[in-house]
């Protein structure tokens, strides 16, 4: 069956940086469903691992966001049928959706959504859970419609993949949503998801919040540049409050700014349920049906901006390339038959 | 009215270090007390303030623990009246107990628990305070008896004075709790508090944690050297697991180590509340009373060990020389008249 993939980490520029592969059809054991993949996106994981891969003798088939149809079901999955319509994210010890044919942990999986397009759903799952975990599993909001009023969040980096769920989510659970954003393209992107208030990231945000009343926040999430943007959030957060990071930090953190205020600092990273096994793994089954319900109840909608039509090496190479920019606002989604030629 | 303080920070075997007193006697306004103090403990914050204090004009008053009688209310407070018998811990931007009429803001104090003596109740609000904060607001455990069964949680540093009411508080709650200690006399002590594995720290907590059958707890509390024992928790805690310390670091933490888990750190600094003046700031009261009820109905006990008659700076150096050991089990009360001479 056809497959995307690389057997070392090279420059996007190069041809054989992503190359169509030949690879054998996968058997369903277990709680695996095996999925048709219709459309898939690429997120900045993609391209993280690609470029610092080393040579391998087997390729490497990345890919952390589908669309498929369930065509093979293993002996413990009871909550799917082949022929069902679902989206996940899936894992990063397991071979991506950039193949014809994936197996999927079914307890990571959900039902498709039905009222919006194949692409807008593939767009979605990384970045929703990523963006529930940080803001409903890490922090103590509540995940349910306008539970949170009164709140107020920080958002660093909204109009990125998963800053552009968070505050859709945050708003969606009732919080006055602050984030950061600087062009003129990405500051209309970040509103029409939803901020309140948006700030310009290359000025001062303590004056920036000051200037519209706001001395202090009560969450933050970081989806840039930890390094840079914890000495500046322990200003801004509140006694007592709560940051939250998806970015690995390049130094070691100056946490101590965070102790006379008592403020809590936690990591969010998707694949640690699937990758540890963890006993709530099923939880983002449960996530991504919610996800499913908020967009098709338009809630929330989906982050697709790009659609390159066909997914083959070229494609996906095109879409490395969008990510790998860092200017990418909203998702980037390839769709139609694996047309590898 | 008498006090006990020092104008420098000087070592505790030079008599200046703490000197007696005669100063204003206070006013109580607003939500303050006016208490008399009638026995006072003594922390390592009140040793590491000393120490390092630069010389000042106006003598400085420690004291963070004590029980007394309340003789004056300010004007907005409705929840004690004159002749209640509290206990409380103040806080770090105002006098201390260490005087013989304090104030105390009402909102932070209880009444005193009533089936122990005075020195055991003066022995407990400050580790109490940090110990139920740690585990119960930092960290999503419920405080409520057997409410956490299941639950696993290592605590380094079990012997000191907040380790000794966070086993208990961690028993009362249902955890198992499994606690470092290396001297006989600690080993002891932390089982007469609750402990339910006592490890060596210095030996491999991985490999005896193993040799019980224990691969990971989910939480984990530093009550010593944070910078030693992040990277070791990094590994023993369970992915989406929750630490709290409150012992600073002092160098940059390898924050990335708890990453791929997604784990939380947190820090607890009894004096948030009370600094910032948040808006849950009487929690603090709240907290002690239910501390007074838990004494009373002997779910746990007083972690008194030294009793010291007399409050002077005689007694109160020696109090202070006792925590400066780093020996200590348990804690230090001072009590009596404030017989300065």
């Amino acid at each position: 069956m056809n497959a995307i993939g690389f057997y070392k980490g090279l420059p996007i520029e190069d041809s054989n940086s992503l190359i169509n592969l030949k690879i054998d059809r996968p058997k369903a054991n277990d709680f695996d469903l095996l999925i048709e993949v219709k459309s898939v996106s690429v997120n900045p994981v993609d391209t993280k691992i690609r470029q610092g891969h080393p040579e391998t003798s087997v390729p490497t088939v990345l890919g952390f966001d589908a669309y498929g149809t369930v065509v093979e079901l293993g002996q413990k999955v009871t909550n799917f049928k082949v022929g069902d319509h679902v989206f996940y994210a899936g894992t990063n010890n397991r071979s991506g959706s950039d193949q014809a044919l994936q197996l999927v942990d079914a307890r990571i999986v959900a039902h498709a959504p039905q009222n919006i397009s194949v692409e807008e759903a593939a767009a979605m799952p990384l970045t929703s859970l990523t963006a529930w975990e940080s803001l409903f599993e890490r922090m103590p909001l509540i995940p349910k419609k306008d539970a949170n009023l009164g709140k107020q969040i920080l958002i660093i980096n909204g109009a990125g993949g998963v800053g552009s769920v968070a505050i859709q989510l945050a708003k969606w659970a009732g919080l006055k949503v602050l984030t950061t954003a600087s062009r003129p393209e990405t500051i209309e992107w970040v509103k029409k998801m939803g901020a309140d208030v948006v700030l310009d990231y290359h000025k001062s945000l303590a004056d920036q919040l000051k200037a519209v009343g706001i001395q202090s926040v009560g969450f933050a999430l970081i989806f840039h540049s930890t390094d840079n943007y914890l000495p500046i959030l322990a200003k801004l957060v509140a006694p007592e409050g709560f940051i939250t990071s998806i970015v690995e930090n390049e130094r070691p953190l100056p946490m101590g700014l965070l102790k006379s205020k008592s403020i809590t600092f936690a990591w969010e990273f998707m694949f640690t349920k699937s990758i540890y096994q963890t006993a709530d793994m099923a939880t983002q089954g449960t996530i991504l049906e919610k996800i499913a319900t908020l967009l098709d109840e338009k809630e929330i909608r989906s982050t697709l901006t790009v659609t390159l039509p066909g997914i083959n090496a070229a494609t996906l190479r095109h879409a490395h390339e969008l990510v790998e920019t860092n200017k990418m606002i909203g998702k980037v989604v390839l769709t139609g038959d694996f047309d590898a030629k």
